[in-house]
């Protein structure tokens, strides 16, 4: 049972993570920390957090879990507000996509780094912000952690218990292991989606097109309507690795575009059925997304 | 009302097009051929033919109404087969993905040739078979028609009426247009999530980066799982219209790969900004998809 969870960020990864530990029983108390007045308001209202505050010190302020769920930039300034108010004790996590730079970043937490758990749900949606946030969101869902040396292995396994909890599947990996699997299964793909997207509005009648796409484009740009901000930093923390899976990709493409091009079917089949041997007995292990 | 429907190739595209007739009322009997007597088997005991036949010609006798369901390389001996058989007043149509190869096709038709009238379906699953045809496959789904020149005006006004008693949408524009577009929205977007899979299936320990995948690689992926044999045909019947929007694409993602090497968030930003307005509210004008 968590006493007090803080708060530092009310949006749709921190909001969700408060409704879905409250709907379990297991919190008897949020404080909430946002910089916006509307956020904190609507946080309230929806019963996302108990108390919102104006200070992220505020919100660690007698926590015995804090999570950071905030955009990459204001992560080391959370860090750096909490330090001197959390116990050696407490249970710091994140929620963020890439894992290097955060462990980076929580290096200010000095002689509290062990408190600090990285933790990275795959989980999330096309929307921002605390109005969508549900307490099913992390529900069947992965979740990474990523411990380093320094971390305290008791609060590891505390992190581990409070998302299995939420009904996800804990596992756990290196950092640097994380970003390069999230490069090729996550990073890489936003960037092709968003590209793919950019080819079709930068044509004449990219609304003539758009309105001639089916279910397949549906499906294929889904991720291309991603966070901005958030995707920008994503990709700048994991810069080298979503830069080495792009090079896959283009090798792949240009085996792709030969085959085509020179009218090689036997080539272009094979290809093809390399992709589906691949892709549709994934589709079968994973019905739980 | 079709008093008989002439369906050559008992796949999903064509014994989903004969059950949504049947389940409204609008046909009073389907025979259908495939060469394979497991298919021809499956589509009797499924209710989706009412009569099998070992031919082309056979299914063409006495039909009012023609679809050919083939796959690409059996486009035009089907024409051939059908040609003496059918009489000017027959509807004939395929579900064809790409148009101006099936329209060249269908020359052999010869003083037939005003009998048809080229369909494109928007509508498709990553599964091919008479067992995965289903009566609603069409509902809600755009269909395109291109009919040229030669096309019996009478004949292109019916299929337009068929394809609205399934409950799609129809709209016509010429052959040229259509593969452009279609190489666009459709074609491009295999090629690209091929591509993907592919790359991340070459790497060592492809298994376990597709164990870590979560809905947006899902999502995005989807069109992977695609049958080669078909997704082959369209490719090469497409080629120059394909290619040149690889351009386009290709043109997008190097700008976003340089403003990821070169760190510069502002270009990163206002690209993936650019697709998400594009996609976003895409998305919510195409909810009947």
């Amino acid at each position: 049972m968590i006493q007090q969870l803080g708060l530092i960020g009310c949006g749709l990864m921190g909001g969700s993570l408060a409704l879905a530990l409250k709907r379990a029983g297991l919190v008897q108390r949020v404080v909430g920390f946002s910089p916006s007045e509307r956020t904190r308001q609507t946080a309230v209202e929806l019963g996302v957090v108990d108390a919102a505050v104006t200070s992220a010190a505020q919100a660690a302020q007698g926590s015995d879990v804090i999570v950071i769920a905030v955009p990459v930039a204001a992560t080391q300034p959370s860090f750096e507000a909490i330090r001197d108010v959390i116990t050696p004790h407490t249970l710091v996590m994140d929620v963020g996509s890439t894992k290097q730079d955060v462990i980076l970043a929580a290096q200010v937490l000095g002689e509290r780094l062990p408190c600090f758990v990285p933790a990275h749900p795959i989980a999330g949606k096309e929307v921002a912000g605390v109005v969508h946030a549900e307490a099913s969101l992390y529900a069947g869902k992965k979740v990474i952690l990523t411990p380093t040396e320094a971390t305290n292995p008791a609060l590891c396994e505390k992190a581990q218990a409070i998302w299995q909890a939420v009904g996800s599947q804990v596992s756990t990996m290196s950092a640097a292991r994380h970003d390069a699997v999230f490069a090729a299964v996550s990073h890489l793909p936003h960037v092709i989606a968003f590209a793919a997207v950019n080819a079709l509005a930068a044509q004449p009648q990219a609304d003539a097109l758009l309105n001639m796409a089916g279910p397949g484009f549906r499906d294929f740009s889904r991720i291309a309507a991603s966070d901005p901000a958030v995707w920008r930093d994503i990709l700048l923390a994991n810069r080298d690795e979503v830069l080495a899976q792009a090079k896959f990709f283009q090798a792949q493409m240009a085996l792709l575009q030969t085959a085509i091009e020179q009218g090689d079917a036997q080539a272009l089949s094979q290809l093809i059925e390399s992709a589906r041997q691949t892709r549709g007995p994934w589709r079968m292990n994973q019905q739980q997304d």
